[in-house]
This record gives C-alpha cells, structure tokens and sequence, in this order.
C-alpha cells in the first residue's frame, strides 16, 4: 500500500474542546507564549505530521469571560515555529477580504524562505460582521468576498512566479547580481487590485507555498476546486464525508486537479475506550452553557436563551451571507440525532462542528483508516481537545499504531511541505 | 557618568555598502537566509547592543542587475529573530500608508509577545511611486501621508491599549478567563480609519512595541516630536547633527517628550588607519557607476547620465512629495565639498546619505564620544558595511572601548527594549 496519510495538527491556543482552557491538563497561560506552540510544533515533528495549522479571524470572537482567547497572529507566529523546528509544514490563515495581495504574497513567501520551505496558506474570505468592523467597511457579500478572493489568489500567484528560478546570478566578478528580464512585473488591473510588481522578495524554495481551504458553501467548494492543494473540511457522518470528497474531488477533476481532502477530527484518547470517555465527560462538566448558548446563537444567526436548553432547535433561516456550509452541518446534526439545545452545544463543545471521535488508540486509528479507505479522507485535520497533551496523545499513541498498519510514513520523504504532501514543486 | 550611549544594529542584507555583495566579505547568497539575519542578531547580543532593525520598502528598488535586493519580509524575519535571541531589540519597518491599523497594531503586539518584550516599530510614511503601484493607487501626497500616519497610530496606541493589564483574570475554578469590562471597544471614527476594536491579540509585554521613527522633513520632525520614542536621522556634519538634535529635542519639549535620537554611521574598521582606508578603497573599486547614478537619479529626481559623472552635480529643483530631507542632505553634501557626480556617488555608496568613518577603533569611538557628548546624539545607528564581517568588528573592536571609556553597558539592564533604552513599562 502506498497511498499515505496526511496528517496536519490544528493548534489552538490550549486545546479545540470549549473547556480546556479549564481541564488540569492545561495552562491557559501559555495562550500568548511562544514556547507553548514550539513545543506543539516539535511534538507535531516528533510525530512526523505533515502540518500544524492555525485558524484565525480579524476580531475578538466569542465571550472572552468564559474562554482563553487573545492569542497570537499566525504569521509572526509561524515564523517563530520555523525556528524552532525543520520538517514540519506551516499553514496559516489570512483573509483575502481585509488584506492586499502584495503583503499577504511578500508575507508568505519570507515564511516559505525563512521556514526553508514549509509555509502554507489557508485562504479565507471572512465571514463574520465583526472582522469588518475593524477595517471600517460594510461585510462584503458572500460571491462578491468570493470574486475578491479568486482575483487575489492570481495576484499573488503572479507575484510568486514574478521571479524565475534562474533569474539570480550572483556574479561578483562581472557585477551582476541578477537578469533584470527575468523579473517580471505583473501590471495587474483588474475589478479589485491593480498591482503593478515584481514582488521585492526573491522566489522562495517552495516557489509559493501551499494553497489550502476549508470553506464548503457552493462557492467555497468552486473556489477549493480551482485553487485549493488541501482542503480542510468539517464532515460529521462517514456518508456525508464521502459525499463531500466525491463532490470536490469531481469539481476539482474538471480543472485538471486533485486536492487534497482533510476533514477534522477530535480525538479523545485514553488507554482504555473508559478512560477516554472519561476525559470527554471531565471537559463536558466544565463546559458553561451560557458561553456555548451564545456560541451556537452567533454562529447559527438566532437569539437563543437559557429558555431554549431543553427544547429542540428552533427553525433556523439558513442565512446566505455568513458561514453558510457550518450552520447548515450544525442543523443537520440537530434534527438527525433530535438533540436539544443542550445537547447540541455539548457536542459541538468538542470541535465546534468537527467530528469528535473517544476512544482508545486504536478505536481512533479505525476511526481514521474508514474514511482514508472508504473515500471520504486523503488525511485528517488533528484537533486535540488539550494542548499540548491531547497532541501528545495522538503522536505517542495514534501515531505508531498507523504507521504500523503502513498507513503512515515513518520519516519524512523531503523537506519541504509540498515533498510531504506528495507534490511537485511549482515550476516557474 | 551614567549617561550611556544607545546601539542599534541596522541591518541590510549583506552590508550596507553598494558594493558589499561583491567583496570577499560577504556572500550574496545569504539576503534570502534567515540564518545570515539569525548569527547577525546573535553578534548584535554578544555586543550588548539595544537593538537590530530592518528597514523597509513596498517595492523592488533601485537595480536589481548591480544590487542583491529581494530580501525578505522584517515582521517574519524579527520573529524569527526573537526565536534566535534572548535580550536585544527587534524594530520592523512598517508603513502607515499601505496597511491597516489592526493589522499591523496586532502583528506588533504578537512580536511583542513572541520576543518577550523586544519589539519596535519604525513608522514610515512610504514616499515612493513604486510603492503606490503596488497597492493599485496615486501616491499620496506629503502632507496626507503625514495626517494619516498620525491617525494610523493613534489608532495602534488604542489597540494596544484595549486590553487592561489585569484584563485576564484565569480563574478556572469559576470558569472567568477575563473580566469583558476590562476589555474596551474603541469605537473610533476619523478620517482615515474607522476601527471598531477591541485587538484580538492580548496586551503584550511591553504594553505596546517601542516607536521610531525617521523622517527628517518638517512635517517628519512634528510627527516625531509627537509620537516617537527613538529617531534614526542622517546627519553628515557634527554642527548639522547638533542642530538636528536640538530643534527635535525642542519640538519634542513642547510636547512633554524625550525621545533618544540615534543618527546613522557607517564605520569601516581596520586595525590600523591604512588598513581601514583599504577596505574603503576596496569596496570604492567594486562600485558600478550606473548603478550609483541612477540611484542617485532617483532619489533627486532629475535624469542623470554618464556625461554628468565628472561634472558638478546640476541644481536640483526640491520635489515636495518626496524624501524631502534625504535630498538636501545630498544637495548639501555635493555644493559643500565640491563634489562632482561621480565622487558623489562614491560618497553615497557607503551608507546612501548616512556618514562613513573609516579609521582604528579608537577613531571610530572618537566620533561617537564627540557627536554623543557635544549634543549632536543619544547613540547610534550602526550600518556595517558588511554584514557579517563588518558588524563583528564593531562588536568585536568598537563596542570594549565604548565600555572602557564607560560610554556603553556591560550587561543588559532589563528583559525588555523598552528596559534597555531605558524608558518606562507603558502603564495601562
């Protein structure tokens, strides 16, 4: 068997479940340490992972009452993990919304230098009416933030490629550092961005970094297809896992490509399938339900009260401007297994939406070896409910069991992101 | 004498010289690793100087065919950096004109977090057409870049100050992270920026990053005189660096403000006076004339040729929406000493306005006891005219007799930049 798993850790702050930043297995002060995410950076590399992701939005979200946030921004912080470690990839998220192509592209391609070529960039379009409220404008719509993004990307693909490969010469003795005809400048003018180039950065070792995207509305599945190498997506059920990776993969097809596709997964291990459950009902009880209520309400765009817990989930007017694929998995999930409200904010405590899977190594391994056969998963998103214990779990525990069965490397097969994740590096 | 000198490292790729990349110093093909910048910031620390710092540009400047250029992107780079060191300085160009508050007030921020308390931002204004090509628009003109830098900031201080110092609170046992009345919106409206706020990144270490800031126009000098903490300035004459130095201090006064001015200085060190003059006239021999002039050109805005070269430099008409003060400088320079073009360029070279000293160690000292003790500087703006080499011997050779003659520390006084420079903790 050769087809492997890719495997990526996403890193948030101490852990994905709502009350970890609670759980002993935690310190909610290490949120703004550095040292906290290089050690879940080396645990990762330890583990031979393919990645660590970090999500991000441009705005305090969520009650910070009642949860460990203010974190770190994943460039700078990417940057700082590259240091510390040499295998392991760097995805991070930035908005095509509230930046210009000419710093997110310069941004990145120093990441992909600095990290000698492991930088990832998981594109997103913002959503959320708060993010706008920090740059001063109205929330664009959903195909008009969809339209900008598009145009970015071939901005940004532009500036990488405005450097050939072989346009450096470095020649001290005749003067000449560089051949100026082959820097190109781009002299984009289109409906959003008129960019006039070259990039001021050299073309870095991956040649752009990796293109990654987790949005599964019908224009975020359109956009995965043109653009995206990884996907990232949140699936509950293995049916509609497969039915989402035969969906993108097909629209993908007919752009002559073949993305990657990662659904999330939380996995809650224990040495025992007791143990486990155990741990899963520890970080339940210190669950608030004031915080979760308010979650689930902004999320899903109703007014949700106390009232509500113990009634089923109101009729949601599927709303067409936010976060369109999320609230309607969050419905689903709702009316197949007829959960109240508080069950619902109890399972999405887990991974807001994410599968979340307890159990003991190998229940986890059989968990994650289904959907890789089954067609549903090239690999998975890893979204430890603690950090860094959690982490350390999966790579101590998970880990070994998968590459026993030959479904995981044991080494990494380059140095690159690109070389792990099995592809070639992009040509000039 | 307590009074004590302030170092910063500038550092520009492989040297500040024009013709660094092709002596036997240096390596060109190190603009692009972050090694190079990692074992610079390490020398940096071994000298116990305040601070490294990049400078910045948003386009490919100047001739790539005779330069190395295409380095990388400074917040990636400084954070990297931060990972690589443990006491000096990290202070990032960033432009007011091209970005947005929150963005950059949340990347200093993190900076500030992942260095513990080591990060500094030099505000600039970006006064190129290039620049403005990249972001698809007009260059604004001085005085709007200077009425919206000073927004821009005004907006970052509030950022870093929507979170109170004793904001989070941790308490896990009563499920409280932070207290939300500690954690203020700002709300701001101007007419530049409208920023809801509150940052998403926490208060940092040093309550918000250290502000430089370089431009020496009139309108630089008030903006200075307002916001900055350290100012870097060119300045080629002791009685030009005296009244530099005074006019700001007395601008700075009026506002109830101090702030430390460091001009720039390129020192070309040789154990001897010949040996130091050689490697002048070493790099002086690497020069390539078209290169010098069309920098030259472009920075006075008038189309230089080859015929110029041995003529006096033509009347210069001032361009107001330029780099106002860089240009008299020059202007000066060459009416001053009688300069024909070419031996303007050659002047140029060593530090593109900022004054060269070549001489022993000793001498080198000389001159900065004098400027500093005479009125004319707080510290320095060190630019090696290579890098490595040239920055080892001033740390190596320059930096004991600072010591010895009681001008500059032994040991570190803090953790912080803020610490070293010697300036208060920004209270909440």
């Amino acid at each position: 068997m050769t087809r492997k798993l890719r495997l990526n850790a996403f890193l948030m702050g101490v852990g994905h479940h709502e009350a970890a930043w609670r759980h002993p297995r935690t310190n909610p002060e290490k949120v703004t340490d550095v040292r906290h995410y290089q050690n879940l950076a080396r645990i990762a590399e330890r583990g031979r992972l393919d990645s660590v992701f970090l999500a991000d939005g441009l705005a305090l979200w969520g009650n910070v009452r009642h949860n460990a946030l203010g974190g770190l921004e994943p460039l700078t912080l990417l940057s700082a993990l590259a240091a510390a470690t040499d295998h392991v990839g760097l995805i991070a998220t930035a908005s095509t919304t509230y930046n210009e192509p000419f710093h997110l592209a310069r941004a990145f391609a120093s990441l992909d230098h600095i990290s000698r070529g492991r930088a990832g960039w998981n594109i997103v379009t913002s959503a959320s009416e708060a993010e706008a409220g920090n740059f001063g404008i109205e929330r664009p719509a959903h195909q008009e933030r969809y339209a900008r993004a598009a145009e970015f990307v071939d901005v940004a693909l532009k500036l990488w490629h405005s450097w050939d490969d072989d346009a450096v010469l470095s020649d001290r003795r005749n003067g000449i550092y560089a051949d100026p005809d082959k820097i190109h400048p781009l002299d984009h003018d289109g409906a959003h961005f008129k960019v006039k180039g070259p990039l001021n950065t050299q073309r870095s070792p991956q040649g752009r970094p990796l293109l990654v995207q987790a949005g599964s509305s019908e224009d975020g599945k359109d956009f995965a297809a043109r653009y995206a190498e990884a996907v990232f997506t949140a699936q509950q059920t293995l049916a509609d896992g497969k039915a989402f990776y035969a969906d993108l993969k097909a629209r993908a097809a007919a752009h002559g490509r073949d993305p990657l596709i990662l659904p999330g997964i939380s996995p809650i291990i224990g040495a025992t399938e007791r143990e486990a459950l155990r741990l899963e009902k520890e970080l339940e009880d210190l669950l608030i339900p004031a915080y979760g209520l308010a979650q689930l309400s902004g999320i899903i765009g109703l007014p949700l009260t106390e009232d509500d817990l113990d009634r089923p989930l109101p009729d949601v007017a599927l709303e067409t401007e936010g976060h369109q694929s999320r609230v309607q998995l969050i419905v689903d999930l709702a009316r197949r297994e007829r959960l109240t409200v508080r069950d619902l904010t109890k399972r999405l405590a887990g991974g807001r939406g994410h599968r979340v899977v307890a159990g003991t190594p190998e229940q986890v391994a059989d968990q994650i070896e289904e959907w890789f056969t089954q067609g549903a998963a090239d690999g998975f998103n890893i979204m430890p409910p603690t950090l860094p214990a959690g982490l350390e779990d999966f790579v101590d525990h998970v880990v070994p069991v998968l590459q026993e069965r030959g479904l995981f490397r044991h080494e990494y097969e380059g140095r690159t992101l690109r070389e792990n994740y099995g592809l070639e590096r992009v040509p000039a």
